[in-house]
């Protein structure tokens, strides 16, 4: 499994994905699933992919145009008009993909299926933030749900739906993140350190903060403990029930 | 789907319940998912079902022996002699009626499929509390893992993880399973109010405390607005991430 979230904030997008892969409880491994382009001045897309690696691997290099010489690489992704045309390619990029691995019927299909989550800003129309299916349509991130999950996304969600606010800080944003990360990870064995960050400043049309967290990380120590205590004290200071 | 939780405290057993069930999301009615039996001063059951509503059904009909006339009811699982013995007949009870439905194979075999929480205390031994499969095979909650959860168990589970604490008070038990009930009915539209409590006191062997939860209960109101509250001050208290 995986997990990644991306928030539209009013100041801008903040993303944070984890790293952890794994065929079976036996076989995990370290991979980045959160990748940025940047056309400074002109667009910044990050893209964060959950489902199957192999699957989305590929996208990535074809977004990234691996199939030509590295000095002929001018990826399409950053000449794109809109976010709107760069979500539509992104997900027929990874329709094709799926199609391609799964010409053995729909159960292969759904095995090579992924998710993906794309945000990002090009000059002179808003910051958006889609997700992407596996058949390649896509939902966008709006006032009403200002953030979107991929993965495991359902022990991290309360806190979200409690806390966020569009009107939050980047920091505030990060903290958020890393409590819905953390009581993700103490649940669930296939999400896992270190995690990855990407801040995104509204019309800055130039990458942001990105920074690797690890589990020695300070900060990430002091939210992860912090946040038991706080949660007991805010526990604690709910009254009993009178029976 | 359901949301069921069943606590093993020091002082005893707390079981919580929601009544939701559906058949599709435009076909849901309210159910009672909890069930106790009872023979003051020897023997206290709870029985919290999730899954198919025939099967489970079906499963608490044979264990109030329905298939009698009325007068001749005398539950067997009132007559068993240890709580291990009452998990065992309330598996092979479950296992039986999955199988009555199934002949079709395996995929009718998963349709048919529930998951039930049993807990109580027979005289003479401990209160014990039992989580039982479709396959009629189970596990106890132990030292290390005091609480047992079935059906939609993801949103509701990271508060459970950081707050419980088995020397906890009962009105502190319910309080955390409100706020986890709250949690999980906040994001799924399969479990849903009122919800059902049951709390039996240690060395008690009767009945005790039993309620029903509506949605304009003043208790459930002020934890689920106070929640809200309290977790953004929580989440205010730890400090923010210096870039």
């Amino acid at each position: 499994m995986t997990y990644c979230v991306g928030l539209k904030l009013n100041r801008g997008l903040v993303f944070m994905s984890d790293t952890r892969t794994n065929a079976g409880l036996d076989n995990i491994s370290t991979y980045r699933k959160m990748f940025t382009w940047s056309d400074e001045g002109e667009t910044v897309i990050t893209v964060m992919t959950a489902g199957n690696l192999a699957t989305t691997q590929s996208v990535i290099s074809m977004i990234d145009e691996r199939n030509r010489a590295p000095s002929e690489r001018h990826p399409a992704i950053l000449q794109l008009p809109s976010m709107f045309q760069v979500a539509k390619y992104v997900g027929n990029t990874l329709r094709e993909v799926i199609a391609q691995h799964a010409e053995e019927g729909q159960r292969a299909e759904s095995y090579f299926n992924a998710t993906i989550i794309v945000g990002g800003q090009v000059k002179g129309s808003e910051p958006r933030l889609f997700l992407i299916y596996p058949e390649g349509n896509f939902i966008e991130a709006g006032e009403d749900t200002p953030f979107l999950q991929i993965g495991e996304f359902k022990y991290g969600r309360p806190i979200l739906v409690r806390a966020f606010d569009p009107a939050m800080s980047f920091e505030a944003a990060v903290k958020l993140l890393l409590v819905s990360f953390d009581s993700t990870i103490k649940a669930n064995l296939s999400v896992g350190l270190p995690l990855d960050l990407q801040i995104y400043e509204r019309d800055s049309l130039r990458k942001g903060v990105q920074r690797r967290i690890r589990g020695n990380d300070a900060y990430f120590q002091t939210i992860s403990h912090g946040w038991g205590d706080a949660l007991k004290q805010a526990f604690d200071s709910l009254p009993d029930l009178v029976f």
